[in-house]
């Protein structure tokens, strides 16, 4: 079972590279498309989120590409929650193929919590506590 | 003679898309760069200008593609002013392989001057000017 | 009435700039997507034609910006074809928001045909008359 | 002192997000540039590689990123080869800003040799031993 939201995405020709593959720097575009839909899914809008003076920059990526993605492929990625502090939140990410479930990526990011000023600042209790909630998702069917 | 600035670039393997050429979407981002460095040598920086509250969003874009690019090919982004008028500004783009002067695409692309609230505002007098004068460039060695 | 395609996009915020919108480039890879997807549709898989030796470059963009586009709003891509000739296809877009329907942007793309050699070719008469019939498309309820 | 290679870039335009700042996935493009640029400067155009039907796609990629970056800064991408092994090349890269020196961002990335046929291979010998002389490379002024 993989917790967290799940978000299909197809791979664009614009994203492919002359190796015929999609290029690497494609999945952290998806993989920011994944946490962005689970945070409005569960109704932390990243969008209101900066409107409120709080921005989330990501400060690391971790990929790993385990196989090649082809132009028109359809992949879901899955994206949980893995750690909540008062600073900082972890995602996790894993990519796989629509039609035969083989994992072809998996990515962890982490990103601080930082206001309109570039300063750092904690994230509000009810975002903290929200994306909390995310890290131990309640069992489908619950 | 080809008046304006002239940018080099060179294109970049994730500018490339599995047909083994340059994505057309590339050539979009480096109009921009020719027109925004040539802005920059004559004293009116993007960034500056948005500091103060003066933004020149694209309202009209015209792109001939003449002949592909491939990776690690080197251009010479030749750019110029066409046309400066009270809330808007005309900028023509000739890309010319570096070694051998060919032309591979032609483009226009039209900018209109908006404020910070997303309104429609007329250009600043001394930056309506300055992009004037760049209509009629000096000839060279004058 | 539009005719053609419909393919739904939600702005990435990969996709804005620091103007607080949708960069004007990432709409040519919209109209890519609305073209791409309208032959998926139409049984002509671009991915299926360029394995047959079959490329479609494109050779002229025109956009028309009508409004700017924030992080997360949803877009319809209505995609159709205006002209095929024996080497060429020519495309039209108009970008529609989701919920209201007002037009954002619209389009014109031509793509010319080209072999693996990189030489112009004939399209094939399976692809050409598939396209034809995409300029005519039977009225909808048909 | 750092060895290796530095790569000059300025941030562009269309690499800002909506915070103001360079996108996280733009660094992923830049790190590919310093790569490739060392490896070009070092005889070993990855453009000719892939016509002799050598593939070096990226299978781990690990990024810090210390501080944000505005458009038109200017930062130095500093590249060096850490590890060479028969079938797996390892590059390190440290962003750092070309005015002060101050470091923005840590990476690294592996890149395994793969054929035409997509299948794993050995790094043909002169290209092993090119990047291997990289990994120590000679004191400034030897």
């Amino acid at each position: 079972m993989i917790p967290g939201s799940v978000t299909e995405i197809r791979v664009r020709y614009a994203e492919t590279d002359q190796m015929g593959r999609a290029h690497h720097m494609a999945y952290v575009a998806w993989f920011e498309l994944g946490r962005t839909e689970m945070m409005r899914q569960n109704g932390l809008s990243y969008a209101q989120m900066e409107k409120q003076g709080i921005m989330l920059p990501v400060v690391r990526l971790e990929v790993d590409y385990l196989s090649g993605l082809e132009y028109e492929e359809v992949v879901d990625v899955h994206t949980s929650v893995s750690e909540v502090r008062s600073r900082r939140v972890t995602f996790k990410y894993r990519l796989v193929r629509h039609d035969c479930g083989a994992t072809v990526a998996e990515a962890t990011s982490v990103l601080y919590c930082m206001g309109r000023d570039g300063r750092p600042r904690r994230l509000p209790e009810d975002i903290r506590s929200a994306l909390a909630e995310l890290t131990n998702p309640p069992p489908p069917g619950a």
